[in-house]
């Protein structure tokens, strides 16, 4: 064991959270370290530093929906003049590129540590006691890291469904399918989250055989009435949907494609497929095991094993503090993470006492049509305003650039959210769309203003754009009259 | 003569802002009528209801802006895997698309007079007296139609630089481009404003050799970095871009194609090229003449041929209004219009007494690489408040869709203007960059809102999406550090 090693600030994790943190702390002055360690996956895949988004997450799942969405708009193109007929996809040389560009964001975050003079240890690190972690190198050599301060954000997994024979031996997560260098085929995706969505999405994009499972409801934290667009949208456009169905058993054939026994939960009939892939999305697990918080004194939620954190972000533990997806209660979001990470070295820093606000947190399903949505769903709304107190305004609405190729718009919908009573302040906004992140950005914004209905029907719309179908919302759910945006 | 028809509200113009005033005040109950007549381009070129935007401005730009684009997406579908060569490209069949589109508007439009019980004129309209305007049929037939309220809303028409010879004779205009059967070939831009390069944009993507030859100032009314950045960016990919130059002459050379001989007004140097077309975007003229004003009394600026208007939108004579482009000092922008002619058929039904409000009026211009503003530019703002007031934050970032393929980002630039005293209101937004209309009118609403850079900096991310790099601006202009994003 090597001598003893003192900072200001020792930050478990080096995902977006963490590295935001421990910059911030750096640049005002403090002497920080950051000890990151990544598992491989169980399929053996491995990546570098920068966390879930930049390796396993939105960085290669927004560059893999992209490379789907330019195959539409090959399509597309054809009805433009283009001459050009649709040609076939090559994964091998798609995921080279994307799996390129992830490296050099690894390359750039060790870059920015060393520029800041941030310490990083590729250590998988667990507590001594309440001041003190273990870094184990790996190659086996161990440093005791001692500081003021200790930051858990150590993120999560892919949550395998070890109770299923056959899903760790034969299946894969998205720990696995960016780093793929191979097709991965005809594909089996099973999950309801945002991330089994986007996968089966771009899959589907890419011109693969792929199947969603679905056990109960998709997109459960989300509006539901936008989830149902959203997967509708997926099944007029290639995905199967299997709903209220769940595996019970994964094969190998002897020509090496897996068989899937399933049952269908409604009718318990047993049914079987083949794919060549396997894909869970049945949720994620916090990285709080092998951290031996208890020595720490560190408590959990015994359900979720997620940390519990207090609004400075605090544990049980007054020094020691968890951001992003490893505490609970926290959206599993890249942006706030960030955001959470440097508010809270900016107090550490007692530069600022500003918590971190996790209300109106805007977000985006990267399904093949984009889902971007900030604020209460209709759901959540009425449950805490009554429905009587609430109004929803709806469209659906044609995208002006899917006239010309005659796509289908059927899903194209969005919804506002707000109370009743003038000026009627928005809750809630829920684009289903081209473009919804970019759209639903600058609306953020405006409903952290405490923009209001009267608000949002002053402001000019930018023509021909969808973004201006939301300052168009004049149809109210309550008056039934007919939400189909008409002519210009 | 036919026998004198009475209306409630009589609307000169059928375009966005009058059928907007129509379609709201007969929806209130007024009987209401349209007079609308379009003037053949010089060329020849004619088309139905729905005026500039529908016809030969906003809807058919954004068409082939689109086409152009997707020339652009089948390159980079080639870096995502997709087994794709750059395709030729047809414009007949662009364009006839395209036609059929905005064909199926008028009629669309006809439809909509119709179900709202308005009556509609093919005539084209003139003043008898300030309550009586004769209405002339294609055959001559006169009807004389008389109002309680009569409102102006005739836009206007691209300008022609007559006293060029040749101008008329060869040259086309905004008016004649989207009618084309036929590919206007290697073509010639005249013109500075954002039509001339709209219009550039989109010929130089989908192939064409294409010239824009400025005079002094691109995009005179906007932010002039911002502008800068556009041509720019525009000359980088393609468009041959000849600063303070201006045309002499134009001839028909004995194969048919067109010699431009033109000034550098710098050197005095003159210089010759020889064009397929030659595209005149040199402003526009109102519709004013042949309106007999001087009958009705409604006063004209005599410089811009606009008409004079009050906050109530109304002329010279009160009962008598002017919306959109044919009024003085308004936007000559769609929403505006539509907007200004609804709260104007509010106002005259007694529904609401609320005034268009011109300020933040957001807006895009569909270069290659968009550029969507609301507010105030720098140079505004520091005219207004001083230097020493004004605080402007910026980057260069590079959306992650360009990483793949390569794409230079060398113009993707934000900016935004703010006060520099605590909590640093926001005065306007620039943004440079891929789906700048979608990206910027939520951001609209924000500034609606009163939107305070402090506001911004607490608006969490949507990750990844170029718009989220707003929330993301860190560095002033002041603080001299580079704006440059690195990283994730």
């Amino acid at each position: 064991m090597e001598g003893r090693q003192c900072y200001d600030l020792l930050v478990i994790g080096g995902g977006s959270g963490g590295l935001a943190c421990a910059k911030e702390a750096a640049q005002l002055g403090k002497k920080v370290a950051v000890v990151d360690y990544v598992e491989p996956s169980p399929r053996g895949t491995r990546w570098g530093l920068g966390g879930t988004c930049v390796n396993v997450g939105c960085i290669p799942k927004k560059l893999m929906h992209q490379a789907a969405l330019l195959g539409g708009m090959i399509h597309d193109a054809s009805h433009y003049g283009w001459k050009v007929a649709q040609p076939p996809h090559d994964w091998g040389k798609m995921a080279e590129a994307v799996q390129n560009h992830v490296k050099s964001l690894n390359w750039g975050h060790r870059v920015q540590l060393q520029d800041r003079k941030v310490k990083y240890f590729n250590f998988k690190a667990s507590f001594v006691n309440p001041h003190m972690v273990c870094g184990v190198s790996k190659g086996g050599e161990e440093t005791l890291l001692s500081a003021d301060h200790i930051v858990i954000a150590t993120g999560g997994r892919p949550r395998y469904p070890t109770h299923i024979e056959g899903a760790l031996e034969y299946g894969i997560t998205s720990d696995d399918i960016f780093w793929l260098k191979e097709s991965p085929g005809k594909t089996l995706v099973v999950g309801a989250s945002y991330v089994a969505l986007e996968c089966a999405g771009f899959l589907t994009g890419l011109g693969l055989d792929t199947t969603v499972m679905i056990r109960s409801v998709p997109l459960r934290a989300f509006d539901q009435q936008m989830a149902s667009l959203v997967t509708e949208h997926m099944a007029v456009h290639g995905t199967r949907i299997l709903r209220g169905c769940t595996p019970l058993r994964v094969e190998r054939l002897s020509d090496g494609r897996l068989q899937v026994i399933w049952v269908d939960l409604a009718s318990d009939k047993k049914d079987t497929g083949t794919f060549d892939t396997v894909l869970w999305a049945v949720g994620r697990v916090p990285e709080t095991r092998g951290l031996n918080l208890e020595k720490a004194g560190v408590r959990t939620n015994p359900n979720t094993q997620k940390i519990l954190v207090d609004a400075q972000e605090a544990t049980s533990v007054p020094h020691i503090y968890a951001i992003g997806d490893v505490a609970e209660g926290r959206p599993e979001l890249t942006p706030t993470a960030i955001m959470a990470g440097r508010l809270l070295a900016q107090r550490l820093c007692s530069r600022s006492s500003d918590l971190m606000d996790y209300d109106n947190v805007p977000t985006t399903v990267f399904t093949p049509l984009e889902y971007g949505c900030v604020g209460l769903s209709e759901e959540e709304a009425v449950a805490r305003h009554g429905e009587e107190r609430v109004e929803v305004y709806h469209a659906y609405y044609k995208p002006l650039e899917f006239v010309v190729p005659e796509r289908d718009a059927s899903q194209c919908y969005i919804k506002m959210v707000c109370l009743r009573e003038p000026p009627q302040l928005v809750l809630g906004l829920h684009f289903l769309g081209p473009n919804a992140g970019e759209v639903t950005q600058g609306f953020a914004l405006g409903i952290k203003c405490g923009a209001s209905y009267q608000h949002v029907m002053r402001t000019v719309g930018i023509h021909p754009t969808c973004a201006e179908e939301v300052a168009k919302l004049r149809i109210s759910k309550r008056s039934g009259l007919d939400p189909t945006v008409t002519g210009c």
